[in-house]
């Protein structure tokens, strides 16, 4: 393929605290031949997500961290140039670990072809991908929500957080959103139809409006962030609540542990469960998933929130925004 | 019973922290008149649990405090005087929330037999009682082990510690436990066949101990303690460990919560889970657990630790010396 220059995003050097510029750097290379069984893709959606954070520390375990100077891996929906593997076509629509390059060339059974007639490309990083089964899995197995619970979600406005909200909905919970923006808020409430929303940045006391907003308290707390927000909810848990932990985007980018109060007395108290969770757990169970997450999604039972950023030369700013919250549901980039 | 005066132990003042001498008072009482289908028993043992510090805060919920200035409820074993119940004769021994008094008149339908063929009365309050239930069901249904897994126990020394680590190794892990003094470290190791014990008030770094102890991390944290022993443990979980929360001694005597470093980023990190449970709630499986409890204690495969302070006047300071870490297995009083 030597006609086809490539731009790559390369990690550069590793990050201290929340990545920057300097993290990430753009090179040039020339595509290198297709083998049999390959296929080339021009890549058009980019996902950039928090977990990536933490593959740019060196985990000291081979395999759990990106390695420097070379192509950051993620997922990526790409449209098929050339095919070297007879179940895909030119002009197909492919999900994948391409990353972030203009062109992949990739093993044909290391992607899976996406019907672009149900939803458009980018929904299968958003409500339909990952993200959609991280909330389905994250909420339904770990949190088990029943009718008239509490649901609780931090980062509520975030990629995963816009699902839950929506799932919880469908199953007859009540559901307050914590998130960082009047705007947030205003979308959780009147677009995702959130019973209740809070804007944690601008309450004096987030207990009391975390009591006001739930005042029977609170049986699910869906966690994507962590910290004080935390802290707060933690508060005003119910018997046997659970806590599903998606995530801790406030953490990543601290260089030690922060110190809050201690929970275990808390979760003792309540009888609590805290449970963390990898989504690629459920990986027997995602066509059935999907199939749900899609019936939703056509009867408009479910949203998919996405947040396009334009330009693949943009693609490190998207990813540094998710630490700053700038994203209203699923951040993806659009690079053709 | 004109002719019966009874002594009982009243909560006298809603403790701050550690309960002392004048947080209880003894008074004597004429026994009122028993009534058909009560029995009169003779309190033999007294059991006195952390637990019980809790009742003794004003939870603001009914019956979930202990009330004021009335006999203090607990776990005893007595032996039945007269009975105006036919399943029940005089010298039978019985188990029931009789409390800390020496003399109850009981709804027979409270009290239970017990079968001091089978075992001492004593050991229906530790091993065959909630004691052991609590070990079998916390440690089984809660943190599931597997063989192999690495179990770390805190307040191992302890009524239900010493339970637990007994049924991890029948169930083929490797245990070590965390205790107090040189003394229990050494009951733990010789007479109980823990695998490691550490005496955390002489270990200059817990961690760096646990460390040596646990080479290949934790799998299982069987929690009796919390606090500063807990981030220790937190910080050598594996993978899929699973932490079961059923007691905070450390934390009880406190007036608010204390500050640690935060373990969701841990619990995220590692898929962990973490929960609380009470024994209660397995109450439909209590007969099948106390029968294998009874069998491993008959086959010599779990020793009933027991630790016996003689003497109803000296009830209040057995259970203030529950959380000075006084004890070694079960704490119980000998009151006639």
């Amino acid at each position: 393929m030597k006609d086809i220059r490539n731009r790559q995003i390369v990690l550069e050097k590793r990050p201290s605290g929340l990545p920057g510029k300097e993290t990430f750097r753009i090179i040039e290379t020339d595509l290198p031949e297709m083998k049999a069984g390959e296929i080339l893709c021009k890549n058009v959606f980019i996902s950039v997500d928090p977990y990536m954070r933490g593959r740019m520390n060196d985990a000291g375990r081979p395999g759990s961290s990106f390695p420097l100077h070379k192509v950051i891996r993620g997922r990526t929906v790409g449209r098929v140039l050339e095919s070297g593997d007879r179940q895909f076509s030119e002009g197909d629509y492919v999900l994948g670990m391409m990353g972030w390059e203009e062109f992949s060339i990739i093993e044909a059974g290391k992607v899976e072809k996406i019907d672009v007639g149900i939803a458009s490309p980018s929904t299968y990083l958003g409500a339909l991908g990952v993200t959609g089964l991280t909330a389905y899995f994250g909420l339904l197995s770990i949190a088990e929500p029943k009718t008239g619970d509490q649901v609780v979600i931090s980062g509520a406005a975030g990629a995963v957080g816009t699902m839950v909200g929506q799932i919880a909905r469908i199953k007859g919970c009540r559901v307050c959103g914590i998130a960082g923006t009047d705007e947030k808020v205003q979308m959780l409430r009147e677009e995702l139809h959130f019973d209740e929303a809070i804007n944690y940045r601008k309450s004096g006391n987030l207990v009391d409006d975390l009591k006001k907003a739930c005042p029977e308290g609170v049986d699910v707390y869906f966690d994507n962030v962590g910290g004080e927000i935390s802290d707060a909810v933690m508060s005003l848990l119910n018997r046997y609540s659970r806590i599903s932990i998606c995530g801790q985007i406030s953490q990543y980018n601290l260089d030690k542990m922060s110190a809050g109060p201690r929970i275990q007395p808390v979760i003792l108290k309540h009888l609590a469960k805290m449970q963390a969770f990898t989504v690629s757990d459920y990986k027997s169970d995602y066509p059935s998933a999907r199939k749900q997450l899609a019936t939703w999604l056509k009867d408009g039972k479910i949203k998919s929130v996405e947040d396009i950023t334009e330009g693949f030369e943009n693609i490190p700013e998207a990813f540094i925004g998710l630490f700053k919250g700038e994203n209203k549901g699923k951040k993806v980039v659009r690079i053709g």
